[in-house]
Formats: structure tokens, C-alpha cells, sequence
């Protein structure tokens, strides 16, 4: 459920392949001048799943969009702990807003480190990384495209692996992998959460945003994101975009490829008839995303199975969300469940279950 | 065919959305000290597609590749009219070999530009930078990951686009789109060839390594690199990897989908049994990569059709090239070719045949 925290520690002690990013405690989180809450996932992202790491936010003046956390300046969210400012907000095109420098300097000159998942880089604007040096602080841009990574070489890895993959972005393929993971450690299973966008990365401390690096990269990232480890541990993957996705399959593809998962959970807004910001595309069929995604996975691991389907059930009634799961449940012929109800438990079941008669 | 040199200066004067690198010609071809001919994809390609732009070869010692073309130091090259030296290895992991810094600065010297398709940018090396400067010549990298992209839109763009696509990397897609992008000329059709590598940037002048862009943007890169054109002008877009590569198929599909081709020729070497440099994995079938590029591409074009298998037969006799010639004609029912051989007539017939039977 969100409002338990994911394990900070992986559970694999295996080495990365590639720097791991750590994060400063607590958050102070940034929401600038924001009025459409879509615009604020990733605050609202920290807020749901790592709620005890969040001090408090910090918005500029016409900011109508609010976490529910407490109005905190720099300052006095350093008296209240904070040691990091988090960019909240996603802003369309991922530019920084000019309108945002003094109040970041702000933050810094407080002595708080700045995290941001913007495409555009922090720590190259020349205010910004002036402010970081006098302060002797450090800006985090969790998307790098220069992160040192191999292209992907296919082979196969020890332990086992999830997937969580979609039928369109921003529809909860990263918190049915949070729920996930938190659902196998609840049962004695070693898990980890692997993240593979900034929110993920700053929920859980570590990751690379695989969309960020240089595209002959993708699967080398994925690769390099979930090392080999125990034979009976998961690793529980945030899947990205859609492999239908006009924009972004080429990045769902090659972290499916990469992650080579043994099974993946299919995460689908029953309610959504187009995709997400671009209405001339339907959603496609969740039916033809699994026969897809098992004919694509096939490449790099011919068991992969779908276990669970995940549904994005937030804007109907109770009574529309039973009939969604069952009707869903029903067509995939796996179980199905809404990460932000509970119910993770029967995919649980499901994976193990498959784990079990693939052993047999 | 091989010896005949493509166009330069695009039939469509659309203007592209992101700069246009400009190389100066003519080359001379820079082989270090390799020993493996397949090292030498880039230089042999440049010999092949454009060799009047190709005044000579420079070797290091040892090095037991060759092209056929004379063997020049920089100084000789220059007088007999060569502007830059053309980096015409690919060497595995595309990183800068220490002992050619002394032959680059000496091209530097002497007055050639540098042109690069590694990975490793030549333009941030301390001491070819200062070999740059000094002589007041340009390094040209063409893989950079910092181009001005936009994601990918799904917008329908006027004119026709077809992209070679293919069953593994290095078997031909640039020489079919080569060809093919020649034989549409040669019938009176309007076309332009599109290079999404650096040897077809090398070999046309122009284009986007989409390998190279950071992942969320290969869509968007391929959708930039043909821009809209007039109706009936067709866009010959080289193909990159294979969209059942375990390393390269986010690539493949994002270049797919940006591409919405109207058209697509599969490439195919009926030789090869296992991918190129991964032994564990075997070439797959290319029926397979003929329906899954069609269910895939449908995404951005649901008009896409196959109109031509090209096949390598490079390592194979007169009489057993006629088999599989027939072989794979029969199997996919569209004409068949060897790009090196000509043949590419009977796939433009098929595909100006498909548009008018589209428009009928």
C-alpha cells in the first residue's frame, strides 16, 4: 500500500555496474508555480510512497496544486531535517522555468542538495552551479544520458525478474512495482524494486532513468539495473511507456529486452480510450500489449509469462472497480488487482506459483 | 549500384528541425592498424557509395586491411584535394585507440577536418581540441547524444517514406536504401535517401545517428529526419538494427514508428544462422520480422506494407544466389534482390505499383 515505504537497502547485494546515485534525506519538495496537478507526479509520487522522507513542500506564489504536506521555505525545512530540495513537477518539454533559479539558489544556499529528473541538466546552469559550489552542495540530474554503459549483450542473468509493462504511460506501471515488491518481502521473498524513471529513482534512493541514456544503451541500462543475484530473489522492474507507444516503444522495447523478466504484470486504466496527451491514438487492445510483449520478451527469455493484470481504477466506483477486475481477471485470465487497494497478494501467488510449476 | 554516387543535395527542400552537418569533401580514409577487414564497414562503404569523394587510404603500421584506394600520409592527401580524414574503423566499443592521436593531429596539421561516427567524442579530446584550434579546422562527431531533439509527435506527414528493415545489424539495410533510393531516381520519382548511421551520414552528407540520441527521442529523431515532403517524393530511410535484437531493438522500433513508413523492404543474409558477434542467438525467421514490423508499424502507419526482401548473398555462388533469390520471392511473395547485384527495379515497380493501387 503507499503509505509503506520500500526498502532503501537492496536486498541483492550484487554490485551495479554503474554508479549508483544516493540520495540526501529528507525531501523538501519543489511544486513552482504549478495549477494543473497532473504537471506534480512526482511529488505526489514521493508523497504516496515515501511519505516519512517528505518534510514538507515548497511552492512559489500562484501555485494552486498542493501534496496536502506543509508550506515550508528552504530554511525551515533545513530546521525540520530536510537535507534535499526535489524538483516535484514535470514541466511539458522538461525545460527549467527561469522563474524557478531563485528560489533553487534559495534552496541551496540553505544548505539543502537539489534533485531533478528534468531532461534539462541542473548542474550545467551556470547560477545554479555557482550556487552549489559556494554552498558546497551537490545537484543530482537523475536523467544523464552519460551514464558509462555497455551495450546490452543478452545473456542470461541468476535470479528472477518482474516487469511491470502498460498500454499507455503515467497509468501506474511504477506503483504496481513498488506494491510488488513490498507484497514479495511481506511474504519472506527478497526483493527489490529496481527504478527506471527519476520518481522511482528518488522513492527508492537508486536506478537509471533508462529513458535518459543514449538510445544504443537501453537494454545495456536495463542489464546493468537488475545484476545477477540469488536464484530465488525478484527483482521488481518499473516498466516504462507502452511497446505501442507512437513516442516511447522504442525505450518499452529495450528495457523489456534487457530486463529479460520472467514474468511481467500488465498495468492498464480501464476508463482511458486514448493516450495520454495524444487523443489521435487509441489505447491499444491490453490482450494484443500481452501477446506483444511475450512475443518480444521471447528474445531474451523464452519462460516469460504474464501473472497479474493492474488496474488504474481511481476515477470510478467501488462498484464500476469490481466489475473492472473481474472482467479483466476474466479476458487475461490472470488475477487482477488495483496497487492502490491492496490485492497484490493473489499476483504473489500467481508468480510463485508459476515459479513453482516451471521448477516442477 | 555501388559505383554510382547518390545525390547530395535532397530533392525535398523542406527545411530540417535540427541542424544539418555539412561535411567537406573529398575524404581521406583513415584505417589505423586493424587486421580484421569487418572492422572496415565504414571505410569499404564510403569506397563503395562515393568513390570519387575518396581520394586515398592512410594506414598505421601494421595494419593489414585495405580498400584498394592509394596510401597517403595527411600532407599528400591534402595535395591531391582531400578536406577532412574520415575515421573508417569501427572499433569494438567505439572508444579513441591512444596510439591514433599523433595521425589525427597530424591530419589536423596538415589541414583536414576530423570525422568521427564513434561513441567517444573526438571534439572533447584535450589534445585534438588544441590540434583544432590551432590549425582552424572543425571536428565533426556525428553520433552525438545532444541534438535538439523533440519527442516523437505520431503526426501523419505528407509525402512517402519506406525504410529497409532488416532480420539482423550489418547485412545491408544502407546499401538497399542506397539502391533503392537510386533506382527511384533513375525511374524519374523523386527521392532522397535518409542516413540514420554514421556512414550513411558520411556517404550523403546529412542525417541523425538515431543510436546515438538520447532514448525517449529516437521517435523523434526519425520523425525529424524526414520532414514533411511533397506527395509523391519518397524518403528512402536506412534502417537500423532488428526489432528482435536483444541489444538494438528500441532502436529498430522507434525508428520504425517515427519513420511511418508506407513501405518496408526486409534485409537478410540467408547465410547467417546466428546474430552477428552473439553466437547463443539464432537470426530469426523472417516471416516473423516481416509480421511483426507490419503489427508494429501500423502504430504510426496502418497502410505499411512489405514490398521487397533484399538479401546478402555476398558469400554465396551464381547458382545458389538464384535459389534463394527464388527462395525468399516465393516465401514472401515480393520481388527479391541483392542490392550489390542491381535487381532493385522489380521492388520499385512493387512499390510504386502498391501506391497506385493504394490510391485506386
Amino acid at each position: 500500500m503507499p503509505n509503506a515505504e520500500p526498502e532503501t537497502i537492496p536486498t541483492n547485494p550484487a554490485a551495479f555496474a554503474v554508479p549508483v546515485v544516493a540520495l540526501r534525506r529528507p525531501y523538501l519538495l519543489f511544486l513552482g508555480a504549478i495549477t494543473d496537478p497532473d504537471d506534480a507526479k512526482t511529488a505526489f509520487g514521493l508523497r504516496d510512497w515515501c511519505r516519512s522522507a517528505c518534510v514538507g513542500q515548497f511552492r512559489l506564489p500562484g501555485c494552486t496544486v498542493s501534496t496536502g504536506l506543509p508550506d515550508m521555505t528552504p530554511p525551515f525545512a533545513v530546521a525540520a531535517g530536510a537535507r534535499s530540495l526535489v524538483i516535484g513537477v514535470a514541466p511539458m518539454g522538461g525545460a527549467l522555468d527561469p522563474a524557478w533559479v531563485p528560489a533553487l539558489v534559495e534552496a541551496l544556499d540553505a544548505g539543502l542538495d537539489l534533485v531533478s529528473g528534468m531532461h534539462t541538466r541542473l548542474a550545467t546552469h551556470e547560477t545554479l552551479a555557482a550556487a552549489a559550489r559556494r554552498s558546497g552542495r551537490r545537484i543530482f540530474d537523475l536523467r544523464r544520458a552519460d551514464l558509462p554503459l555497455d551495450v546490452g549483450s543478452g545473456r542470461r542473468r541468476t535470479g528472477r525478474r518482474l516487469l511491470t509493462v502498460g498500454t499507455d504511460c503515467a497509468l501506474g506501471k511504477k506503483y504496481t512495482a513498488l506494491a510488488l515488491a513490498e507484497a514479495l518481502r511481506h511474504r519472506g521473498v527478497r526483493a527489490d524494486f529496481r527504478a527506471t524513471g527519476q520518481t522511482g529513482i528518488m522513492i527508492s534512493g537508486r536506478g537509471i532513468a533508462v529513458d535518459a541514456v543514449v538510445a544504443d544503451f537501453i537494454a545495456g541500462a536495463a542489464e546493468a539495473l537488475s545484476p545477477d543475484a540469488p536464484a530465488e530473489h525478484w527483482d521488481v522492474i518499473e516498466g516504462q511507456g507502452s511497446i505501442l507507444h507512437p513516442a516511447y516503444a522504442g525505450v518499452s522495447v529495450g528495457l523489456l529486452h534487457g530486463s529479460q523478466p520472467d514474468a511481467f504484470v500488465v498495468c492498464h486504466d480501464p476508463t482511458r480510450r486514448t493516450l495520454s496527451g495524444m487523443p489521435e491514438f487509441a489505447v491499444p487492445e491490453i490482450e494484443r500489449i500481452v501477446a506483444l510483449t511475450i512475443e518480444l520478451g521471447r528474445v531474451t527469455n523464452p519462460a516469460i509469462r504474464c501473472v497479474g493484470v493492474s488496474l488504474n481504477t481511481s476515477a470510478v466506483s467501488d462498484a464500476e472497480r469490481a466489475a473492472f477486475l473481474a472482467e479483466y481477471e476474466r479476458r487475461l485470465g490472470v488475477p487482477s488487482f488495483d496497487p492502490m487497494r491492496g490485492g497484490a497478494g493473489r499476483v504473489i501467488d500467481e508468480l510463485l506459483r508459476s515459479r513453482d510449476a516451471a521448477q516442477a
